[in-house]
């Protein structure tokens, strides 16, 4: 029936691909372990619902199916063509299907820009052809698709595994390791909706492929194994909308060797990929598992349970030991152990063995049956107090643990609250039950599973459910700031002179400590009286940056006696840097107490412009404190940024400290963030310090590093 | 032929319980699905090398053999008697037992100190008996002990599976969690020597075993599961021991449930007992693991494999994506890419395809077959640049991955570097290939497997290779110190007064500030100039801490004038202060620059004193940059403290600061270790903060509180 309704409605252009009535395989072959007849001889025995074509001018059949020379030799129409030929055919094959107003192209043929040298004019020669055709394709340098779909039933790979339907997505961009995949998958009764190995990406992209699974009802969860982001600002923005409606979990390769990026300055070395991935996941609601363990974990729960609404978490045991560790990583993955209620205990009391523990963890003891597990179970799920069960069952000798699965899955599906199960030492029945439906809960060989899995789900509900904030726009003066930007674009100049970076930032309402540029000392002594001690000096060099390293800085000068000793200090110290030249001296307010802060900006080439916000001064590198975001931010990222951070509780105020001003941190967070929105010239900021008091008035920029 | 030795020589006494040549069961019981049956037929089918004679007043057999009313009726000698009767028939039967002489017991029966109450009571009398007695018992609330030894062939647990022969011995202190653990590792071909699943500990704890282990040469490498230490003292002592021989791995359960022991000080408070753990765990050589997944990874490896002498790794893959994941874990975890020699690049680079990528991880891409995966291997292990290796495999179609493992393992055996293997998307022949031991490696599912695996070699060869250090024994003026604890004590008091803590301090070397309490400003002034400005005011109060909380320390007095204001605020803010007694001023010397060290002790009821040594002032309570050790410490230690804080790259000075003496910290931690070596008394002491400069003469502590 959905390939009648093909017919008559219009079809998406990746229909062509994914759900196509017809299919010729260029390159079948007859012969046994070539990949030609292993991709027939599966789209056959997976029941494809629609035609399938050989091409090959060497054979007549390819099992016991007719064998054209030549595509365009096909008399039927065509959706999709499977090229498997060698690459140097590939060409020829393409304009045979353009020329058979063929729309749609799988290409596993490898050889192109993964090889490198040559590789690469092909990519681009690939490339543009399908553009001027207007044709789509996915990969080249890929294992193939799969749609699960009854009534188009494509498998369309050369993997062993006959997949099973289900309602995951699942887009891998390593061919080897979705191969392996969908082989685990099968042995755990996990099933897909769509399967795609995208390989180089040539033209169908995985931002492309996410489109195309938001809009599929049978998919309900989304997994997708990345090495890059293709194009990441195109992924934020897709992912951002389609979390809301999917939950989608990534397993995200190469988290160490991008560390090789390493920037000029100090906020830039830290801003390395990875935590630029990181953000970028963030920020999109996006999941990620640290390996593919995890990602199955995270699948199974998505697939089979209801959403976790809470963090407030019942753990159920007929053992000891796996309910203590269930516990530890529940807690250490930040959630919360649910405190029944009286009632609930005392009903617990009242049927459960005096040895039993009827505190959460529920320890009902070796001897739990059927009976023991349903009515636990039942009772905490009717608990008000709780948000999601963890069922832990290590079989003892004689019990049945097919009945307890049983019972289990059965009154959980009577109430909107997830149950995961753990039954341990019993994987080959684990297994079994999962092979024949037996059970509709999870069922995890280990107890740090099903914790993972729920924080997970729990991350998950909050990030669709919480306020995502707005842009907010704050008054400023662009047009000073326009005046400052282009002065130095036309002086061919890089770095902003410190008064220029003070009228930059002030310009867009960040305050800035007040300072002066002086050349004398009488000057100084003026200046210092004017701006009123304590006072700070600072040697300013174009070249020579890092002045705390040499000496280039004197803080706390309290009176114009202090000042002459610091002044002359300083001027030796700057006759000893021959190396260097000097603009001046800068006298500037000492601001005190407070907290440092270091804000800074980085132009990555994939992802734009990444902020970040750290506690400051020598600490900001030693322990890497930092917070990123992907710019532009909302008031609710700026507060989220600085609330990651590990010294937020210093912020907070401890101590009898009053509490440094936050709200105000986050606007001049995003004031930032308007300003880096309205110049995309500007390529590097580092503010450090800007010190951070419980006042907005003084609370002030101490030092900054603009690159334009 | 042992069981022929055992009768000659002298058998240790855990003999009778783990190599006995008779066996009472006390309880066996006819009905199937009972305890007691369960375990004569275990007993039977496995082999037991000697004579089981059941007990049973109702019985006249049991599996075709004899059953005797009462042990005492059985005419032979027995040397263990395993009871399975209900808890208020035990005592019969053990006084049975005594009188037939029988030195082992393994008491299965539950209801003793598990289930509180009177069962406490029940525990105790045990306990008490058997020592009356002179007995030695495994249990109660056990699941039984297995030993695979060809001669013995004990398996006395109700446990449905077989256990292989191995050399693992495995002490578990869950019986459920046991029970699961020998399934799982029977169905990866994990085999065991020994295995104790050891209930309460009422009689042999886990420490016994440990050094029963400690001389059974079968056992190669030992896995625990605990809940709890029991003597901590004596784990560290046999532990720190039986690391240098044989690696112990450990999963430690309640990791978070013990945060909860709150202390009164600020020190005490992140001592939590999980803290205290790792700390023993570290000390002792003892590698921890996070779940019972990572006990089987490391267990796979120690057994198969030969030490990890280095830390740089080479992965060989047939596919990219899961070798990316291999060096994402592998760099996380702290260990290194190799870097091949070019000689080893220029061989691979002559028979790899020119897609492979034969830089480390090498890509030999999907068409490796045996003679690849085995040309490869050797090459890489022939290199001296290479100190282990993993071998990933991601099966493609038609290959024979039964093949690639046997061709692995060959080249492999060859060499004395570690080789682990991760073989994906093909978990059902790893399972056959480690039933059939096709494979002496260790085939793992996932590329995280092999890296967790291989970084707990390498910490374990590092471990017991590296200079343990010793105890050093500093010149200090203990009779001082002496007079000073009494006078405390005798006064009943609890926390010194500052001036005496300072010198208790001091007499063990560790220099304070100097400081003196005051109490009018005369006297304050001319103390002042005695130790020279600038200076220090705080309010000293037995009865209220936190002095910065409320302002009662004023920093940085730099002249008289500035004093006076100063010492006039101070006895405002006192006499606000109305519900606390303050006995005085002190006015102490400032000390400028340096860092803020934290150093304390507290006294943990289970693993005695526990020392400390952080980072400073507010980011210790915020980021909980601290290291423990368990006392004493020897000079490795000491260093290792240090160095294991997250911010010890401070102290070695950044933006050109000096670094800190960081040697004489070391000092000072070992002249503290001594100084609470010598006095048990001392109960707790936060010496808070320590500035440590670049100069010993310079660093001192600024304040101290010790509470005997």
């Amino acid at each position: 029936m959905v390939q009648e309704l093909l017919k008559t409605t219009e079809r998406h252009e990746l229909d062509y691909i994914f759900r196509p009535r017809s299919i010729a395989v260029i390159g079948a072959s007859h012969k046994r372990g070539k990949i030609g007849r292993e991709i027939i001889r599966n789209l056959l025995e997976y029941g494809f619902n629609g035609q399938v074509f050989p091409i090959n001018p060497n054979v007549s059949q390819v099992n016991s199916i007719k064998c054209y020379a030549k595509v365009t030799d096909v008399p039927d129409p065509i959706d999709l063509a499977i090229i498997i030929i060698p690459r140097d055919q590939v060409w020829e094959a393409i304009d045979d299907c353009h020329k058979k107003n063929i729309k749609g192209l799988l290409i596993l043929t490898a050889g192109f820009k993964e090889v490198g040298g040559k590789g690469i004019d092909y990519e681009k020669k690939l490339k543009d052809m399908l553009e001027v055709y207007g044709m789509r394709m996915v990969g080249p340098n890929c294992m193939g698709i799969i749609n699960t779909e009854d009534d188009i039933r494509l498998h369309a790979t050369f993997a062993g595994d006959k997949p099973l339907p289900g309602n995951i997505g699942f887009i891998s961009q390593s061919g080897a390791l979705g191969a392996a995949i969908l082989s685990l998958a099968r042995s755990i009764n996990l099933g897909f909706s769509m399967f795609a190995s995208i390989g180089n990406k040539t033209n169908v992209s995985s931002n492309d492929l996410l489109e195309y699974l938001e809009n599929d009802e049978r998919t309900k969860a989304i997994l997708l194994y990345l090495e890059d982001f293709g194009n990441p600002r195109n992924f934020t923005q897709i992912a951002r909308r389609l979390s809301q409606k999917k939950p989608i979990v990534a397993v995200k390769a190469g988290r160490t060797l991008a560390g090789a990026r390493a920037a000029s300055s100090h906020t830039g070395s830290m801003t390395d990929l990875d935590i630029a991935s990181d953000a970028l996941f963030e920020q999109c609601g996006v999941l990620r598992a640290a390996s593919i363990d995890e990602l199955f974990d995270l699948a199974q729960a998505f697939t089979s349970q209801p959403a976790a609404k809470g963090d407030r978490v019942c753990i159920m045991s007929n053992a000891g030991g796996p309910a203590i560790m269930a516990t530890d990583a529940l807690i250490n993955l930040g959630l919360r152990m649910a405190q029944l209620s009286p009632k609930v205990t005392e009903y617990l009391k009242s049927f459960l063995p005096a040895e039993a523990s009827i505190k959460n963890p529920i320890d009902m003891i070796a001897g739990a049956a059927e009976k023991e597990f349903a009515l636990v179970l039942k009772a905490i799920l009717e608990d008000e107090n709780v948000d999601a069960v963890i069922a832990i069952n290590v079989p003892p000798i004689m019990q049945n643990p097919i009945a307890i699965a049983s019972a289990i899955a059965e009154v959980a599906k009577q109430y909107d609250k997830p149950v995961l199960g753990c039954f341990m030492g019993v994987e080959d029945i684990i297994r079994e039950l999962q092979r024949k439906e037996v059970t509709s809960i999870p069922l995890y060989q280990f107890p740090e599973s099903p914790a993972r899995a729920l924080a997970g789900m729990v991350k998950y509900h909050k990030l669709i459910t919480k306020d995502k904030g707005k842009i907010i726009y704050y008054e400023a003066n662009k047009d000073t700031a326009e005046k400052i930007i282009n002065e130095t674009i036309e002086k061919k100049e890089q770095l902003l002179p410190p008064a220029k970076a003070e009228q930059l930032l002030t310009s867009y309402g960040i305050p800035f400590a007040p300072s002066f540029l002086v050349h004398t000392l009488e000057d100084c002594i003026f200046k210092a009286r004017e701006i009123g001690y304590p006072v700070v000096l600072k040697a300013i060099s174009a070249t020579l940056t890092h002045k705390t390293d040499w000496g280039g800085v004197i803080v706390d000068i309290r009176n114009d006696a202090e000042l002459i000793d610091a002044y002359q200090l300083m001027n030796k110290k700057i006759a000893s840097m021959k190396d260097y030249q000097f603009e001046g001296i800068l006298v500037q307010k000492l601001i005190k107490g407070g907290k440092e802060i270091v804000i800074g900006m980085s132009q990555d080439k994939n992802f734009g412009p990444l902020l970040m916000v750290g506690l400051g001064g020598i600490y900001v590198e030693t322990i890497k404190d930092v917070a990123f975001r992907i710019h532009p931010i909302t008031e609710v990222d700026a507060i989220e940024m600085i609330q990651s951070l590990k010294g937020y509780p210093l912020l907070k105020g401890v101590r009898g400290e009053a509490p440094s001003n936050v709200a105000f941190l986050a606007e001049v967070l995003q004031r930032f963030s308007q300003m880096i929105n309205d110049f995309n010239f500007i390529k590097e900021v580092d503010i450090n310090p800007f010190i951070l008091t419980s006042e907005k008035e003084t609370s002030r920029a101490i030092d900054a590093r603009i690159i334009v």
